[in-house]
């Protein structure tokens, strides 16, 4: 038996991973300046409050850290989840919640809960690229909605909602988007949550950068604007304590969370224990907020570098980018180029990598003339001569 | 907004999670003597092991367990469930070994990689619930074909396979099967594999408690058996180690394996790193078959414990029960009876938590006159005194 294609489901049969895969094996080269993934800054992982933490957990209630838990996550955990989203009154008193093994997670299971075969799910596109293929694997049809200075165009938005039948959600990064960099600011917001209620569907709120905000005053969170319920959160630790723990959580309205709840017994039974009950002592051991304060602050000066370095390095008029207000990401577009590929090629060349626009499009197999930027990840020295690489590449090729 | 039912999938929309919700809240009580659930002993957890195991690795590499890791796995954590795999030649040169939250996660994306709606699954009938939902969600027909006493019927599966088309799937638990903790023969296996060869389909064998013989032979695993690299073999730390930590395994060809990891890239990204490093250490550490062996033997003696209980307290020849060669579960069936259901509320009124066998069943809405014990979670006093009050229960109602 050589032929397992035939064994394949439809929703595989087409998916090719390698360029996840391919960006994973670049950031492992050590001698390669990565501008590419979606990594935090290392440098600040609490480490050592970690380590005393964990063992004490382990010493102190070994059975509690080691044996089965519930699907819905630990009592504690999920009100560090409360405290997070009440911050930014995005918990309503009816809401449930559930912890999950990284908002991807409940990306996943969201759409799972939602999407049959033939649906439609706006999205912004440029997206997340782990979000999109989530939702392609249920077979529905992605409609794509560009994305402004300012975030998701509103004409466009409404335009959609208006010629397609059968959309059952609307998919948005609002604030600091992956992969643009963007925020949308609140009368954008007010005016989704309208057409979301004038049209009959879903959101699923996807904030995994909201708290790093280094610049200008914070927006209201799509969900703090809903009066309907029809706003399902998805909330992360991964940019604010560590991703490799895996904790995000959704919060909505109990009915979709119980199926939400049933597919995760299914898919993975419970989120580890450990990681939880870490987080919810780190939480309450130390002041979080001081802590992503810190990160916060690194964020702001990595991007101030990152923009001082491609004024300085990148062939001038030539590449339009945005400015982001917070987050990891900025987003470059070439407007003379076709495709970025041969400038995203020779920048491996010169030992940088950065990942072409077409991945996070709706339409994957359209070239694109954009690219993303991250710079949470490496150092201020490495993010410079990153750029300059780069920009170098860019000189050679445009 | 209050209906929200419109929105939901065809998958989920006739799903009930609140068996399972409540026979873990009953396990919460403390009151209540629990036989109802899978845990496994928490009295040998290495905690003290595991403490210093996880401080070392916060301390000496807190980037390495904090920051995002591969879909795959960590690469020592990969060696891990090979070795394990390699003691029961369940893996060969060729195969690919995936690290999964849990086992269930790689039951769970097996069948989202192979099954589309209407495709079928042959099943143990009774089987393990949280596979035959995971299936379910995929909208498949769960063809089920009886247990014997030594497992799967091998004329009922081979009528299975000729009346029907479009079988992708053979799902099997051959060792120490949940819920009837049965085992197929070596002979059985061999006409398994042959089989599924004859009508060329895939074979998920599942094996989460292999290792907790202590009574019998050894006998080979199917993947052992495969010839054709039709087995996808999935692997657990959950019943060895920690279930808490979530750290399961599927191992087969690469072809197949590379669908599944795409699907776990958008499931949880990857699965937490510090947990997969602990069981590493753990392993590098400490003999993990030495610390197997006293599960074994304490399972073993529970077991007995439990049967010895049977056969005092339960009314004389109104209960037949099988006789696990090892594993966590047993299954009784009260020939005279048609429905358990007042002999399980009737235990509950007396503090015992048993599972009724409907829950295990291809068709859940049928009546059943049987139901699982599990033996590895409670103290042998606890045995006693639940079989005591259950043989109560028994007598009250047969």
């Amino acid at each position: 038996m050589t032929d397992y294609s035939k064994f394949y489901s439809d929703r595989v049969r087409p998916m090719k991973g390698s360029a996840i895969r391919e960006m994973f094996k670049r950031m492992a080269d050590p001698e390669i300046i990565s501008l590419a993934g979606g990594n935090p800054a290392s440098e600040l992982f609490p480490g050592e409050e970690l380590a005393e933490i964990a063992k004490e957990i382990l010493i102190n209630n070994p059975t509690g850290a080691l044996q089965y838990g519930t699907t819905d996550g630990l009592p504690a955990m999920r009100e560090c989840a409360a405290a997070r989203a009440k911050k930014v009154n995005s918990i309503s008193d009816n809401d449930q919640v559930l912890i999950m093994t990284g908002a991807n997670q409940g990306i996943d299971l969201t759409a799972k809960a939602l999407i049959n075969k033939g649906d439609k799910i706006i999205v912004e596109s440029p997206s997340f690229i782990g979000s999109l293929n989530a939702f392609r694997t249920y077979e529905c049809e992605l409609v794509g909605v560009k994305v402004d200075s300012d975030g998701m165009n509103m004409e466009e938005l409404e335009k959609a909602l208006e010629e397609n039948d059968g959309v059952k959600m609307i998919y948005t990064i609002p604030t600091f988007q992956n992969p643009t960099g963007t925020t949308m600011p609140a009368a954008k917001r007010k005016k989704l949550i309208e057409l979301a209620n004038k049209y009959d569907v879903i959101i699923l709120e996807d904030n995994p950068y909201g708290d790093l905000r280094f610049k200008g005053e914070e927006v209201p969170t799509l969900k703090s604007l809903d009066t309907e319920g029809r706003v399902i959160y998805a909330g992360s630790f991964s940019k604010i304590l560590s991703p490799g723990m895996r904790l995000g959580y959704v919060i909505g309205a109990p009915e979709i969370l119980g199926k939400i709840e049933i597919l995760k017994q299914v898919n993975d039974v419970h989120t580890p224990v450990l990681t939880q009950m870490m987080c919810v002592e780190f939480m309450k051991k130390y002041n979080i907020d001081e802590y992503i304060e810190r990160n916060r602050e690194l964020y702001g000066k990595k991007c101030a570098v990152m923009l001082a370095s491609m004024q300085k390095y990148f062939p001038t008029g030539k590449v339009k980018w945005t400015v982001p207000d917070g987050g990891i990401f900025l987003w470059c577009e070439c407007p003379g180029l076709e495709d970025i590929t041969p400038v995203v090629d020779r920048a491996l060349e010169k030992k940088v990598a950065i990942v072409p626009g077409s991945n996070f499009a709706v339409d994957n197999k359209e070239p694109s003339n954009m690219f993303r930027l991250n710079y949470s990840s490496a150092t201020p020295e490495k993010i410079e001569e990153g750029i300059k690489r780069l920009g170098e590449a860019l000189a050679e090729i445009l």
